[in-house]
């Protein structure tokens, strides 16, 4: 990590990459220049998603352009610009920014309201998956995919919010959560965490949150995020009825992608309540009069964020004086990578990040 | 059907009761006198739907308050007011209405914005299930059940509207159907011809049908309702989507309540669109990451409509200069309720109508 | 008040009648009998409205149906139901009630979603205006004007969201608002401190109030409910803009009916933001290019509430444990209802409010 | 024109620039190179937006960044891309495009969802405004403003949707207008035009519009783009509520930026309407209660439209097989500019374009 304090001169610079059997491998790749509407950013945080772990450091999952392409890895990045491509309007050396973690055309309909994640181009790229990540003490980003970092946020905060915050706030947001309602989340790894910390800033009183671990049901509640935290087996749709009434919450969100939890979303669903579903994978089936048509509920799939509400996002969390990094029960440098992923594969952690020395 | 030209006197009046093994029976009833804010309506047209087939003529499905009860069935009443009982604020007789199919407290949460459907109380009672239908020559209907009828509209316009076209609308509203929108609909059957007449009138130019049966495939085609009619097997989602530039529809809805056609109903559903649920019974499985988050999809359940609605529903019929009517294929007296039983209950044919003589 | 004791004989009680300059009259009624449909209620809290003081107490504003017809006055009642008259479907005698302001037919297109506010009806009577209200110990009231009122709220809270607190939920809930939001409120009076203690448990964390009056600003202040209470004089935009990064807030509500206050509404609205008019009387003038269109305001007009979302209001209340008669400075017996009326058109108090003993 | 039928060589061109003082001047220029992220398109189409007239060749109004900077005139420019500069990543020389009126950074919030109009940033440059617009035989472009013209469409098309078709496209849709409504247009010049000719798409059966020019009011008649046209003076409003059953219409928008007009919107407005203010200028002055609290209206500032939008806008009028072109009443080459713009200052006449031969 000596380089971490040099300044941007034709040296090299480590790299995580990740072989897809568990293990994580460096690589020396020489520090980027920044070309023509792009930036250098040092790298201050740089967390671990729970896609890394699924779709690349156990096996790499999905193909061509979708696919992991053995770039540096790492897709929730955080830092300070140090270099300033040509053609730069807005960001200069010094800014704190964070990342959008995908690139796009910047010209296709879905870039044209920032949902680069949907871009149709083929040189759409998602650092870490098909460009340089930020499992590396620099990182060269477009300058179009970077968000201003207000003063109040640290880089791990900035860092969570890349993807995985980003996420939650995007299908809380498409569900207009608020004061009017209970939230129930089911899943309570990072994503669901989140969930339960923007849910109440957005005004949900009552958060009810399942999982099948203890673990994680013992951290959303020591962390005060949940008011109830429920073991999701046979009993939960009964304890959440309880709680709520007989009614269920009028909002209710999957983080887990399992389907006994989508459909236990779906159930603990109040009539005329939004649900959504953010976990990925796997399938749902469920009773359609009884679960959707009889209880006039909507379903949302809700992929990610965009440009926009991640900056609205960050915005938010200066304005509510909350802090993401608060979810994050593991933070190493660069060189414990391994150990890193390791614990992030684990499933029993909550966030887990690298982080960079000054 | 001799009563049928009496004015009310304490006459007795034939009614159809299902006994459950896709026979008709009729009983002999007094004719009514309508009590505090009940209206006795002159029975015009009375159709049939196919809940009435499913969960009542073939057998009695459901139990205790929502089962079928003996009554005298129909649940699609449509006619003229011919006395009015003591309390009543709108209606006099000589008044033509549609009856919102369900008599619901006027008191709860549900009925206080016309949601009978969803009423609370015990005292909740659909027409035709819990309470005497329209399957006789007079119907005893409480005032707020009644909807003027606009005189353009014929009668058996109006029965049409009180369950199956308001399913319809209901759906097309939540969904917010207009000219910007191609339109899916999985299920030819009643409820997917009202959409699609309805769908056009919302503006929506392009409407693609799909069903299993070639009759009513060809129905829809024949009457001009649908632009493609799709037989939905193997290759119908490639037609969908190379009729749509190989997008799908910006809206979609499933009134077939089969498992494949809802399926078939979100895979053809564009990025970013809406679908819709209506068809009763059975499940739906899918893989939620490919058809529901990563299109961005919003996906409603949506059960009949409400008392606010069902009037909207007449009003724009009437501007729009739209008749459901056209969608009837048989009409039959009452003394031939037997047979428009059996032919619903076939399949192969569009609404079927009980009207009765002036 | 020695009646308020007995049991519903048929004996007389003392009713307020304002003649419309300035004074309240006493009468004597004979206790009412409910008829079909209808509840007696014995009053417990009946408050004062600013609509009775500009529209009634000073002078009778208003002609044919919409004035003031010499009926008992006050229509905020809440109170405990004695007696039930044939025909009602939910409540019981010793059932606690809020009773919606205003009867309407229950049949047509604005009742029939719940809307009786603006029931297009002959028969349309508000309490205390067209038909006798809460100002005598007894009141005779339709029963599908009633909503139950949860065990948690006092009296005096169920009395507050007959009107004042539901013509703020009303606005709120069109707006969405959510911890999304700052909120702007021009106007402190009732409305306006209604309209801050449920945009709070809405979400709202910053929450800015103006007004001309330093006693409401200081009432606001002192109660909690703004965190920034603002003279409107020359600098209040300014203000505004500072404790708002310049934006403004997200979302604005006039409680005032001022035309300087509703212009203010407006100019402290954030881009994209909305803005709701709910302060009666007088006009508005704006540029609309710079205040309306540039900045891609909505703005709603919005007129008191609906059944359906009173009675989600005191659900909400129960849920969040808030209490609308924090906000009552004044408490006085019905004989006192002199000095009441003199204190509320005096405009330097809070909420003024009749109380019955038990 | 000679220039028109070279390749792009050094060589120079003609454009057009407004002193202010209701001429026309034509300048030399030479023909530009498209730097990183920009393309040179041909010229086919360039058409006269009202804003030009109000706020250029009239007289400069705007100051600052904001105002007109002495550029090549015209931000409705639609052509054929003849180079593109390093670093594109969509388009390549022979895609006919239209162009989005305005330049942003790319990066902001407002850029972020494709409003461009309303960047935060210096480098802000309206074509025809603060950049080189359209009228001239070439244009540089940025890439990213640049939407692929669907074939179905001409050049004509294109331009006319550059800004006054957006503007009414994204007010309509901000409405959601559809077959529910009846459409109330105040104010018939050509972003009234489109307004009608787009609202009919979106569903619209019944279309009225107002204005003060009978020329206007004979034209969008003749066009067959309104059911009704009707004088905007005294009688007005009852003309609108006697065709609408005196209820008014659904939805209205002001394309007039008249303040009578903007109030006859209003007060045409159904109960629970929908309005939407466009036009440009001036002010609005109405009395709150009864023409917004008390019809419980909606009232939309939209301002021009987003990329996004724009582009969703092109596919829609090639689904419809619509063409803005029909709008166009005077179609005349660059060299007769002065015309072009003496025509346009005119107010009598459809939309007036300036063609390139090919």
């Amino acid at each position: 990590m000596s380089i971490a304090n040099t300044t941007t001169t034709a040296a090299s610079m480590p790299g995580v990459v990740l072989p897809g059997n568990s293990t994580v491998e460096f690589k020396e790749y020489p520090i980027p220049e920044p070309g023509h509407g792009q930036v250098l950013v040092r790298m201050k945080a740089s967390s671990i998603c729970g896609s890394d772990i699924r779709a690349i450091y156990r096996e790499h999952l999905g193909m061509g352009p979708e696919g992991y392409q053995g770039v540096i890895s790492g897709h929730e990045p955080c830092g300070q610009i140090v270099k300033v491509g040509p053609g730069c309007k807005q960001f200069r050396a010094g800014d704190r920014v964070v990342i959008y973690h995908i690139s796009g055309c910047g010209v296709c309909d879905e870039c044209h309201h920032g949902y680069m994640i949907s871009c149709r181009s083929g040189s759409r790229a998602a650092y870490g998956w098909q460009r340089d990540g930020g499992h590396a003490p620099y990182l060269l980003a477009e300058e179009n995919t970077c968000i201003r970092l207000p003063d109040s946020l640290s880089y791990i905060d900035g860092a969570f919010c890349a993807c995985g915050f980003g996420t939650a706030y995007e299908a809380l947001r498409r569900m207009q959560v608020s004061g009017q309602d209970r939230l129930l989340i089911t899943g309570l790894g990072p994503v669901g965490l989140a969930s339960a910390m923007l849910g109440r800033a957005l005004g949900a009183a009552t958060i009810i949150g399942t999982d099948l671990s203890e673990n994680r049901l013992a951290l959303a509640s020591d962390l005060g995020l949940v008011d109830l935290a429920i073991k999701a087996e046979g009993g939960a749709l009964d304890e959440i009825l309880q709680r709520t009434g007989g009614h269920g919450c009028e909002a209710s969100i999957d983080c887990s992608g399992a389907a006994p939890a989508r459909l236990l979303a779906l159930q603990g669903t109040r009539d005329w309540g939004r649900c959504a579903y953010v976990g990925e994978g796997g399938t749902v089936s469920f009773e359609v009069s009884k679960y959707l048509i009889h209880k006039q509920i909507t379903l949302f799939g809700s992929w990610v964020t965009s440009l926009r509400h991640l900056e609205e996002l960050v915005e938010r969390l200066d304005r509510w004086g909350l802090h993401p990094d608060r979810t994050c029960t593991h933070r190493l440098p660069l060189s414990e990578a391994g150990k890193a992923y390791e614990l992030a594969a684990g499933g029993q952690t909550g966030k887990v990040c690298i982080v960079f020395e000054d």
